[in-house]
């Protein structure tokens, strides 16, 4: 790849940390997770360390179709686009990728959202597309369950069309402010979107000038099939999830292939694979720690979350029996990322329970696990051999594997130039290497005035 | 009324001020409008002041039906959830009221995005339920043409029930954070909602704890026989247009009777009405800045607004003869209040550009214009009269009569002790004076408790 340096991305889900149970840790925080001041602690540390970007993952429910998704499961939180907003307020060159779903908001409310927070934070803001898998968030949006998977995948293409149409509708040029002649914007650079597609009607411009980014940086994390595809069509970066440098290798040839099918180059695409860091003296007590964050796992929730990933009740089932057979992923329903990982432990003859308790304390990510020289090793092996562009920080406990990164790894990585000591100038696109978006509408204007 | 101070609301939609054409002001800001620092240093002096709340109004589209909207008029902004979410992290005690559309919108969204914001600010959200009544802002959402008056209002109760039992859905002590038993929540106290109605169906529970105001304040806007009973039956204040201390008086006594049908007290509910305060050094200087003002305004698009508000498309009509025939109220589907001003004016005698002229200028609300010891005057002769219990404070020009008004004017009024000297503890409810509401789940189960 083209790129210097790794692109660091610190994430988090739920606020107490990316292992499910990291809230009941005696360090991780309590009630204070529903206050302010914990984030913005938590985002200047990031900032600190120059680390990129933060990433707010989420779902539009709670996990209840089970009772133990709510009884143990710490999934209420804040909401990000306000989270992430606040958040720009008290930052400075941090970008801000946050989550917000094609299959139930509406365009126009998505495309104002994301601008104006490009606006407020100077060009700072990423979107991660997603289409929402879980039939608990489908009940809270008027239907009875989820959506048809490869539907979700046509919706959101053409959601994100009609946003980065709305997006364009005001050209860069368009605001004249011209307090003499009373034009406050030239009519001719705002367009009418007037879209009418197989799944919405919106007329458009939007009332939200064109952000800096021209385009918020457009993010997709989905492994599947429709999934890789939507990305390498419409995605700046991508969040994936492999163990292996060599599977990275494969993974990005696989990528640049699809690019390559739309048109794009390599390097118009960032890849951020997700690694669960954890910083410690000695590799003994980076295990350790890991060790504890298991033993916080009551075996109900982890045969529940398999549950859920499997489609499969598995309640009824013997917890030390085998798992029934798994469901086609060509069928089904739900997160296929999710079910390939349960598929990969289906076949090693482990009990359902073994199975239960290795997934949800594995996370879906390989953990890397160490000193900070250790890690700095890895990403660096990673980032150098092209299997990485990047990675996607997902800390088991919060604050502190994520303070730790910052003040231990960040600084190894930039003794050995493998990060930036400062912030680059410029939005997240610049820092992304990925090129600010033609505008739609002033192209066809020029166009048309190289025809006349 | 029981209060025994005024209470405070800064206004701004445009946000250059509340006259239309304010951009054009030698004085006004630029381009700064679209940045974060300029909203920041305004709340900032609204806050050194103890004003009580800021209040963002908004649209889901602009104004662009007629041209001469979007060449003339400032209607590009930035979107008011992220802005005050920003807001809200540089702040300590202000109130943060914005319209969402329940038109536009789906509840589950509305009720995180201000959940969230209250759990933010510590208790200062505040929701102003609006239908919407723009044909530019349905087609933007998938219709043709906006929806009819009576069936909006019916749409926004059905929504605004289902916010509150969403916000309902964790109960207080629903978080349990007990790390030792493993129990994040009690699952007794989180509900599912299963509202199946006219216009939604949503399931439940939300994903963000109830927020600490239980409720976020709810405000109301419209003036209209729908937006006053609606107000009374859901709201717990309302923004009133009237021009003088008698229909202040009135105004409060046909609300207090409506209050009274659905069981409520008129200190349960706010009324603030708009003004339009011009601090000066006199009543001259005041009305010299007034007049500067009318000079920005093109006449097209006065007679544009004016075909807007009437429903009318006037631009074919002689703009020195009279004013058609105006629709009847009762079957209009487009704002009501606006129509009515409407109506006011064409009984006058008036030319057609004359009637656009004074409108457009004159903003919806009666000006307040004068010294510092003027304006206190007025304001203190309304709210002891009980025509108000505080005011919406429509700034003519921004930041000028906003900052001039926190300077100049605040301070008369704490001279004389009708306004506070520093806030006081609590919620933006608690300074309402409004209770916080009960959880309508945390009720079911003590009655089920009491009949077994």
């Amino acid at each position: 790849m083209a790129r210097n340096h790794m692109i660091l991305s610190a994430f988090f889900f739920n606020p107490q940390g990316d292992h499910r149970m990291s809230w009941r840790h005696p360090r991780a925080p309590g009630r204070e997770v529903l206050g302010f001041d914990y984030y913005r602690e938590l985002v200047q540390a990031a900032e600190r360390a120059r680390i990129d970007t933060i990433f707010v993952a989420d779902h539009v429910s709670i996990w209840d179709s089970v009772k133990s998704g709510v009884a143990h499961y710490a999934n209420a939180r804040l909401e990000p686009l306000t989270l992430l907003s606040a958040l720009a307020g008290v930052t400075r060159h941090i970008g801000l990728i946050t989550t917000a779903s094609s299959s139930y908001s509406e365009p126009y409310n998505v495309a104002r959202l994301f601008a104006s927070l490009d606006h407020i934070s100077q060009g700072r803001a990423s979107w991660n597309v997603v289409t929402s898998a879980m039939d608990e968030e489908a009940r809270n949006f008027g239907r009875d369950g989820n959506i048809e998977h490869a539907f979700r995948y046509q919706r959101a293409a053409e959601f994100l069309d009609i946003v980065k149409g709305l997006w364009d509708s005001w050209e860069d040029e368009a605001l004249l402010f011209d307090k003499d002649s009373g034009y406050f914007a030239d009519p001719d650079k705002v367009h009418v979107l007037d879209h009418r597609g197989t799944h919405f009607k919106v007329r458009g411009p939007l009332n939200v000038p064109r952000p800096p980014q021209g385009h918020p940086l457009i993010v997709q994390a989905g492994s599947s099939e429709d999934g890789k595809n939507f990305a390498t069509a419409h995605a700046d970066a991508h969040f994936a999830i492999y163990s292996t440098r060599e599977d990275g290798i494969k993974y990005r040839e696989d990528i640049n292939e699809r690019l390559a099918r739309h048109g794009r180059r390599p390097e118009s695409f960032n890849i951020l694979p997700g690694i669960l860091p954890i910083v410690a003296a000695s590799e003994a007590e980076a295990r350790d720690r890991q060790d504890y964050l298991q033993t916080l796992l009551p075996d109900r929730v982890g045969i529940d979350l398999l549950s859920s990933w499997s489609g499969i009740d598995l309640s009824a089932y013997p917890p030390d029996g085998p798992l029934p057979q798994l469901p086609d992923e060509s069928t089904f329903n739900g997160g296929r990322t999710s079910l390939n990982r349960v598929r990969q432990w289906a076949t090693q003859n482990l009990t359902l329970r073994e199975i239960a308790r290795k997934l949800a304390n594995s996370g879906s990510v390989p953990t890397v696990a160490g000193t900070p020289k250790q890690i700095a090793d890895q990403l660096q092996d990673w980032f150098e051999a092209g299997a990485a562009d990047g990675f996607n920080l997902m800390f088991p406990l919060l604050p502190e594997d994520w303070v730790n990164f910052a003040e231990q790894v960040v600084p190894e990585l930039q003794r050995r130039g493998a990060f930036p000591t400062e912030y680059a100038p410029g939005t997240l696109r610049d820092r992304f290497g990925v090129a600010r978006p033609a505008n739609r509408f002033a192209e066809q204007r020029a166009n048309q005035r190289a025809v006349s």
